[in-house]
Protein backbone atom coordinates (compact mmCIF):
# COMPACT_ATOMS: atom_id res chain seq x y z
CA UNK A 1 0.00 0.00 0.00
CA UNK A 2 0.99 3.44 -0.87
CA UNK A 3 0.13 7.08 -0.30
CA UNK A 4 0.16 9.39 -3.36
CA UNK A 5 2.75 12.11 -2.47
CA UNK A 6 1.00 14.95 -3.77
CA UNK A 7 -2.24 13.94 -1.85
CA UNK A 8 -4.11 16.60 -0.22
CA UNK A 9 -6.15 14.24 1.38
CA UNK A 10 -4.95 11.72 4.52
CA UNK A 11 -7.55 9.12 3.33
CA UNK A 12 -6.40 8.75 0.05
CA UNK A 13 -5.29 5.54 0.37
CA UNK A 14 -4.30 3.92 -3.13
CA UNK A 15 -3.76 0.24 -2.73
CA UNK A 16 -3.55 -0.72 -6.31
CA UNK A 17 -3.76 1.82 -9.10
CA UNK A 18 -4.48 0.22 -13.00
CA UNK A 19 -4.41 2.68 -16.22
CA UNK A 20 -6.87 0.71 -18.16
CA UNK A 21 -7.19 2.71 -21.31
CA UNK A 22 -5.42 5.62 -22.76
CA UNK A 23 -7.10 7.37 -25.52
CA UNK A 24 -7.82 10.40 -27.40
CA UNK A 25 -9.61 13.00 -25.22
CA UNK A 26 -9.55 10.26 -22.08
CA UNK A 27 -7.75 8.02 -19.82
CA UNK A 28 -9.04 5.89 -17.72
CA UNK A 29 -7.50 4.45 -14.23
CA UNK A 30 -8.75 2.13 -11.99
CA UNK A 31 -7.50 2.76 -8.05
CA UNK A 32 -8.69 0.10 -5.31
CA UNK A 33 -8.70 2.79 -2.26
CA UNK A 34 -8.47 1.82 1.72
CA UNK A 35 -10.76 3.58 3.89
CA UNK A 36 -10.37 4.30 7.51
CA UNK A 37 -13.02 1.72 8.29
CA UNK A 38 -10.31 -0.89 6.82
CA UNK A 39 -12.65 -1.91 3.62
CA UNK A 40 -11.28 -1.68 0.46
CA UNK A 41 -13.36 -0.24 -2.74
CA UNK A 42 -12.61 0.52 -6.24
CA UNK A 43 -12.79 4.08 -7.49
CA UNK A 44 -12.99 4.17 -11.32
CA UNK A 45 -11.37 7.79 -12.43
CA UNK A 46 -11.63 9.38 -16.05
CA UNK A 47 -8.70 11.83 -17.04
CA UNK A 48 -9.77 14.61 -18.82
CA UNK A 49 -8.22 17.72 -20.51
CA UNK A 50 -9.07 20.84 -19.00
CA UNK A 51 -12.12 22.86 -21.36
CA UNK A 52 -13.42 26.16 -21.49
CA UNK A 53 -17.14 27.92 -22.49
CA UNK A 54 -17.76 31.33 -23.11
CA UNK A 55 -21.22 32.99 -23.00
CA UNK A 56 -21.28 35.69 -25.73
CA UNK A 57 -23.76 38.45 -25.79
CA UNK A 58 -24.12 41.10 -28.79
CA UNK A 59 -24.59 44.32 -28.88
CA UNK A 60 -28.28 43.82 -29.06
CA UNK A 61 -28.36 41.76 -25.79
CA UNK A 62 -28.69 38.49 -27.68
CA UNK A 63 -26.72 35.33 -26.21
CA UNK A 64 -24.96 33.70 -28.86
CA UNK A 65 -25.08 29.72 -28.63
CA UNK A 66 -24.10 26.92 -30.85
CA UNK A 67 -26.43 23.87 -31.96
CA UNK A 68 -24.35 20.60 -32.42
CA UNK A 69 -24.13 16.54 -33.02
CA UNK A 70 -22.49 14.67 -29.41
CA UNK A 71 -21.84 11.22 -30.56
CA UNK A 72 -21.77 10.17 -26.71
CA UNK A 73 -25.76 11.52 -26.25
CA UNK A 74 -26.72 10.94 -29.60
CA UNK A 75 -28.07 14.37 -29.44
CA UNK A 76 -27.90 17.60 -31.48
CA UNK A 77 -28.18 19.90 -28.74
CA UNK A 78 -27.60 23.64 -27.98
CA UNK A 79 -24.27 24.86 -25.92
CA UNK A 80 -22.24 27.74 -25.32
CA UNK A 81 -19.04 27.84 -27.81
CA UNK A 82 -16.69 25.54 -25.96
CA UNK A 83 -13.60 24.10 -26.63
CA UNK A 84 -10.57 21.48 -24.91
CA UNK A 85 -7.81 23.87 -23.55
CA UNK A 86 -4.50 22.48 -25.83
CA UNK A 87 -0.75 21.71 -25.03
CA UNK A 88 0.52 25.18 -23.72
CA UNK A 89 -2.62 27.26 -23.84
CA UNK A 90 -4.09 29.67 -21.35
CA UNK A 91 -7.70 28.90 -20.88
CA UNK A 92 -8.88 32.78 -21.84
CA UNK A 93 -6.20 32.05 -25.25
CA UNK A 94 -8.46 28.87 -26.01
CA UNK A 95 -11.93 31.06 -25.13
CA UNK A 96 -10.78 33.45 -27.93
CA UNK A 97 -9.97 30.81 -30.43
CA UNK A 98 -12.80 28.89 -30.12
CA UNK A 99 -15.18 31.77 -30.32
CA UNK A 100 -13.02 32.73 -33.55
CA UNK A 101 -13.63 29.03 -34.95
CA UNK A 102 -17.43 28.15 -33.64
CA UNK A 103 -19.16 31.48 -33.70
CA UNK A 104 -16.79 34.35 -36.12
CA UNK A 105 -16.14 36.63 -33.34
CA UNK A 106 -13.57 37.98 -30.89
CA UNK A 107 -14.53 39.73 -27.63
CA UNK A 108 -13.67 43.01 -26.65
CA UNK A 109 -14.26 41.87 -23.31
CA UNK A 110 -14.34 39.25 -21.83
CA UNK A 111 -14.61 38.21 -17.92
CA UNK A 112 -14.17 34.55 -15.58
CA UNK A 113 -17.46 33.59 -14.68
CA UNK A 114 -16.44 30.67 -12.90
CA UNK A 115 -13.88 27.77 -12.66
CA UNK A 116 -15.28 24.03 -12.15
CA UNK A 117 -15.14 20.38 -12.04
CA UNK A 118 -17.99 18.93 -13.99
CA UNK A 119 -18.81 15.92 -12.73
CA UNK A 120 -16.25 15.26 -9.72
CA UNK A 121 -17.26 11.99 -8.67
CA UNK A 122 -15.65 10.18 -11.22
CA UNK A 123 -13.68 12.66 -13.67
CA UNK A 124 -10.54 15.11 -13.45
CA UNK A 125 -12.37 17.64 -16.00
CA UNK A 126 -11.88 21.11 -15.09
CA UNK A 127 -14.11 23.50 -16.79
CA UNK A 128 -13.39 27.66 -17.39
CA UNK A 129 -16.40 29.98 -18.16
CA UNK A 130 -16.17 33.23 -19.67
CA UNK A 131 -18.53 36.15 -20.02
CA UNK A 132 -17.56 38.12 -23.46
CA UNK A 133 -19.25 40.72 -25.18
CA UNK A 134 -17.76 43.97 -27.25
CA UNK A 135 -18.06 41.05 -30.15
CA UNK A 136 -16.08 42.34 -33.63
CA UNK A 137 -16.22 39.93 -36.74
CA UNK A 138 -12.69 37.82 -36.84
CA UNK A 139 -13.60 34.48 -38.49
CA UNK A 140 -10.84 31.08 -38.11
CA UNK A 141 -11.29 27.85 -40.13
CA UNK A 142 -13.75 25.87 -37.85
CA UNK A 143 -12.13 22.19 -36.92
CA UNK A 144 -12.70 19.39 -39.33
CA UNK A 145 -15.99 17.05 -39.16
CA UNK A 146 -17.44 19.78 -36.74
CA UNK A 147 -20.76 20.54 -38.04
CA UNK A 148 -21.83 23.98 -36.09
CA UNK A 149 -24.96 25.81 -36.38
CA UNK A 150 -24.94 29.33 -34.56
CA UNK A 151 -27.87 31.01 -33.15
CA UNK A 152 -28.43 33.86 -31.16
CA UNK A 153 -31.74 34.86 -28.42
CA UNK A 154 -32.66 37.21 -26.54
CA UNK A 155 -32.48 36.16 -22.47
CA UNK A 156 -36.65 35.71 -22.60
CA UNK A 157 -36.43 33.34 -25.31
CA UNK A 158 -33.46 31.02 -23.53
CA UNK A 159 -36.06 30.95 -20.49
CA UNK A 160 -38.70 29.78 -22.45
CA UNK A 161 -36.85 27.27 -24.29
CA UNK A 162 -35.11 25.96 -20.55
CA UNK A 163 -38.82 25.98 -19.41
CA UNK A 164 -39.69 23.70 -22.29
CA UNK A 165 -36.09 21.73 -21.78
CA UNK A 166 -34.31 22.13 -24.81
CA UNK A 167 -31.32 23.18 -23.22
CA UNK A 168 -29.53 20.28 -22.04
CA UNK A 169 -26.04 21.59 -21.64
CA UNK A 170 -25.02 21.68 -17.95
CA UNK A 171 -22.19 24.65 -18.15
CA UNK A 172 -24.63 26.75 -20.56
CA UNK A 173 -27.52 26.47 -17.48
CA UNK A 174 -24.77 28.11 -15.18
CA UNK A 175 -23.63 30.33 -17.52
CA UNK A 176 -27.37 31.30 -18.21
CA UNK A 177 -28.74 31.58 -14.62
CA UNK A 178 -24.84 33.61 -13.86
CA UNK A 179 -25.76 36.02 -16.45
CA UNK A 180 -29.61 36.75 -15.20
CA UNK A 181 -28.67 36.90 -11.24
CA UNK A 182 -26.45 39.80 -12.35
CA UNK A 183 -28.66 41.60 -14.54
CA UNK A 184 -29.66 45.17 -13.02
CA UNK A 185 -32.89 45.31 -11.29
CA UNK A 186 -35.73 46.25 -13.05
CA UNK B 1 -20.14 -0.02 -41.25
CA UNK B 2 -23.90 -0.46 -39.44
CA UNK B 3 -26.25 2.80 -38.13
CA UNK B 4 -27.57 2.46 -35.10
CA UNK B 5 -31.00 1.32 -34.97
CA UNK B 6 -31.86 4.09 -32.72
CA UNK B 7 -29.80 6.95 -33.82
CA UNK B 8 -31.55 10.46 -33.76
CA UNK B 9 -28.71 11.54 -36.34
CA UNK B 10 -28.13 10.56 -39.61
CA UNK B 11 -24.91 11.17 -39.34
CA UNK B 12 -24.13 8.45 -36.37
CA UNK B 13 -22.11 5.96 -38.77
CA UNK B 14 -20.64 3.87 -36.71
CA UNK B 15 -18.24 1.75 -38.60
CA UNK B 16 -17.28 0.01 -35.14
CA UNK B 17 -17.51 0.22 -31.66
CA UNK B 18 -15.90 -1.37 -28.56
CA UNK B 19 -16.62 -1.64 -25.15
CA UNK B 20 -12.94 -1.25 -23.83
CA UNK B 21 -14.24 -0.82 -19.37
CA UNK B 22 -17.25 -2.34 -17.79
CA UNK B 23 -17.21 -1.25 -14.15
CA UNK B 24 -18.77 -0.14 -10.82
CA UNK B 25 -20.36 3.09 -12.04
CA UNK B 26 -19.00 3.52 -15.41
CA UNK B 27 -18.39 1.30 -18.74
CA UNK B 28 -16.14 2.85 -21.57
CA UNK B 29 -16.71 2.22 -25.22
CA UNK B 30 -14.31 3.94 -27.83
CA UNK B 31 -16.23 3.82 -31.12
CA UNK B 32 -15.19 4.81 -34.84
CA UNK B 33 -17.89 7.11 -36.75
CA UNK B 34 -17.66 7.64 -40.40
CA UNK B 35 -18.27 11.44 -41.30
CA UNK B 36 -19.98 12.83 -43.96
CA UNK B 37 -16.88 13.79 -45.44
CA UNK B 38 -15.71 10.36 -45.36
CA UNK B 39 -13.09 11.12 -42.25
CA UNK B 40 -13.32 7.76 -39.64
CA UNK B 41 -12.41 9.27 -36.49
CA UNK B 42 -12.15 8.11 -32.86
CA UNK B 43 -15.19 8.86 -30.41
CA UNK B 44 -14.93 8.14 -26.49
CA UNK B 45 -18.09 7.73 -24.59
CA UNK B 46 -18.37 7.14 -20.69
CA UNK B 47 -21.31 5.42 -19.74
CA UNK B 48 -22.47 6.74 -16.74
CA UNK B 49 -25.66 6.36 -14.58
CA UNK B 50 -27.92 9.27 -13.83
CA UNK B 51 -27.96 11.54 -10.84
CA UNK B 52 -29.26 14.19 -8.72
CA UNK B 53 -28.42 17.11 -6.53
CA UNK B 54 -30.93 19.28 -4.72
CA UNK B 55 -30.50 22.93 -2.92
CA UNK B 56 -32.11 22.88 -0.60
CA UNK B 57 -32.94 26.15 1.99
CA UNK B 58 -33.69 26.12 5.38
CA UNK B 59 -36.15 28.27 7.64
CA UNK B 60 -33.53 30.66 8.15
CA UNK B 61 -33.06 31.41 4.06
CA UNK B 62 -29.44 29.50 4.16
CA UNK B 63 -28.57 27.08 1.31
CA UNK B 64 -27.45 23.42 3.03
CA UNK B 65 -24.16 21.91 1.26
CA UNK B 66 -21.99 19.75 2.09
CA UNK B 67 -18.19 18.70 1.92
CA UNK B 68 -16.49 15.85 1.36
CA UNK B 69 -13.37 13.93 -0.16
CA UNK B 70 -13.54 13.25 -3.90
CA UNK B 71 -11.13 10.57 -4.87
CA UNK B 72 -10.83 11.62 -8.44
CA UNK B 73 -9.55 14.84 -8.11
CA UNK B 74 -7.84 14.38 -5.04
CA UNK B 75 -9.88 17.62 -2.83
CA UNK B 76 -12.50 18.20 -0.38
CA UNK B 77 -14.56 19.86 -2.04
CA UNK B 78 -18.34 21.76 -1.30
CA UNK B 79 -21.34 20.49 -3.16
CA UNK B 80 -25.21 20.24 -3.11
CA UNK B 81 -26.47 16.92 -1.60
CA UNK B 82 -26.21 14.41 -4.61
CA UNK B 83 -26.23 10.86 -5.63
CA UNK B 84 -26.24 7.93 -8.05
CA UNK B 85 -30.10 6.93 -9.18
CA UNK B 86 -30.74 3.44 -8.00
CA UNK B 87 -32.37 0.66 -10.55
CA UNK B 88 -35.69 1.68 -10.63
CA UNK B 89 -35.66 4.57 -8.55
CA UNK B 90 -37.51 7.66 -9.13
CA UNK B 91 -34.98 10.52 -9.84
CA UNK B 92 -37.31 12.61 -7.17
CA UNK B 93 -37.02 9.85 -4.80
CA UNK B 94 -33.39 9.74 -5.02
CA UNK B 95 -33.37 13.17 -4.17
CA UNK B 96 -35.18 12.46 -0.79
CA UNK B 97 -33.36 9.54 -0.06
CA UNK B 98 -30.07 11.69 -0.89
CA UNK B 99 -31.27 14.14 1.38
CA UNK B 100 -31.94 12.25 4.60
CA UNK B 101 -28.91 10.05 4.03
CA UNK B 102 -26.29 13.17 3.53
CA UNK B 103 -28.14 15.83 5.54
CA UNK B 104 -30.50 14.64 7.96
CA UNK B 105 -33.59 16.11 6.64
CA UNK B 106 -36.76 15.65 3.89
CA UNK B 107 -38.39 18.35 1.99
CA UNK B 108 -42.11 19.35 2.15
CA UNK B 109 -41.63 20.91 -0.58
CA UNK B 110 -39.18 20.53 -4.26
CA UNK B 111 -39.31 21.49 -7.85
CA UNK B 112 -37.16 20.75 -10.35
CA UNK B 113 -34.95 23.04 -11.45
CA UNK B 114 -32.79 21.62 -14.63
CA UNK B 115 -32.55 18.45 -15.75
CA UNK B 116 -29.07 18.63 -17.79
CA UNK B 117 -25.55 16.60 -19.06
CA UNK B 118 -22.76 17.04 -17.23
CA UNK B 119 -20.22 16.95 -20.04
CA UNK B 120 -21.93 15.72 -23.17
CA UNK B 121 -18.53 15.60 -25.09
CA UNK B 122 -17.91 12.85 -24.07
CA UNK B 123 -20.07 11.08 -20.84
CA UNK B 124 -23.90 9.91 -21.14
CA UNK B 125 -24.36 11.27 -16.86
CA UNK B 126 -27.96 13.01 -17.05
CA UNK B 127 -28.33 14.74 -13.53
CA UNK B 128 -31.57 16.81 -12.33
CA UNK B 129 -31.43 19.30 -10.17
CA UNK B 130 -34.23 20.26 -7.59
CA UNK B 131 -34.58 22.74 -5.47
CA UNK B 132 -36.25 21.75 -2.15
CA UNK B 133 -37.48 23.57 1.07
CA UNK B 134 -40.14 23.36 3.90
CA UNK B 135 -37.40 20.89 5.57
CA UNK B 136 -38.32 18.67 8.66
CA UNK B 137 -35.95 16.48 10.40
CA UNK B 138 -35.91 13.06 8.95
CA UNK B 139 -32.09 11.04 9.15
CA UNK B 140 -31.21 8.22 7.18
CA UNK B 141 -27.94 6.15 7.40
CA UNK B 142 -25.01 7.15 5.15
CA UNK B 143 -23.17 5.11 2.52
CA UNK B 144 -20.19 3.35 4.13
CA UNK B 145 -17.52 5.03 4.20
CA UNK B 146 -19.13 8.32 2.84
CA UNK B 147 -17.28 11.01 5.09
CA UNK B 148 -19.39 13.84 4.68
CA UNK B 149 -19.80 17.38 6.82
CA UNK B 150 -23.24 19.56 6.82
CA UNK B 151 -23.24 23.15 6.48
CA UNK B 152 -25.40 25.83 6.13
CA UNK B 153 -24.65 29.61 4.80
CA UNK B 154 -26.62 32.58 3.97
CA UNK B 155 -26.97 33.30 0.29
CA UNK B 156 -24.37 36.81 0.67
CA UNK B 157 -21.65 33.90 2.38
CA UNK B 158 -21.99 31.76 -0.81
CA UNK B 159 -21.44 34.72 -3.28
CA UNK B 160 -18.13 35.87 -1.00
CA UNK B 161 -16.64 31.77 -1.55
CA UNK B 162 -17.45 31.77 -4.99
CA UNK B 163 -15.49 35.00 -5.29
CA UNK B 164 -12.60 33.44 -3.02
CA UNK B 165 -12.94 30.54 -5.78
CA UNK B 166 -14.14 27.97 -3.06
CA UNK B 167 -17.19 26.66 -4.68
CA UNK B 168 -15.94 24.53 -7.15
CA UNK B 169 -18.61 22.11 -8.42
CA UNK B 170 -20.50 22.83 -11.85
CA UNK B 171 -24.29 21.65 -10.45
CA UNK B 172 -23.98 23.54 -7.21
CA UNK B 173 -22.68 26.67 -9.48
CA UNK B 174 -26.14 26.17 -11.63
CA UNK B 175 -28.45 25.76 -9.05
CA UNK B 176 -26.64 28.44 -6.79
CA UNK B 177 -27.25 30.84 -9.92
CA UNK B 178 -30.27 29.54 -10.60
CA UNK B 179 -31.74 30.55 -6.80
CA UNK B 180 -30.04 33.92 -7.42
CA UNK B 181 -31.90 34.46 -10.21
CA UNK B 182 -35.37 34.25 -9.08
CA UNK B 183 -34.97 35.62 -5.80
CA UNK B 184 -37.39 38.58 -4.95
CA UNK B 185 -36.05 41.69 -6.42
CA UNK B 186 -35.17 43.94 -3.78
Amino acid sequence: MFVLSDSKNQLRNIVRSDCKYKGRIIDLRVDTVKFPSGSEKVREVVLHKSAVGILPVNDRGEIILVRQYRHAIDEDIYEIPAGLVEEGEDPRETAVREMQEEIGYRPGHMEEIAEFYSSPGFCTEKITVYYADELTSSKLPEDEDEYIKVFAFAPEELEKMIAEKKIKDGKTLMAFYWYMARRPQK
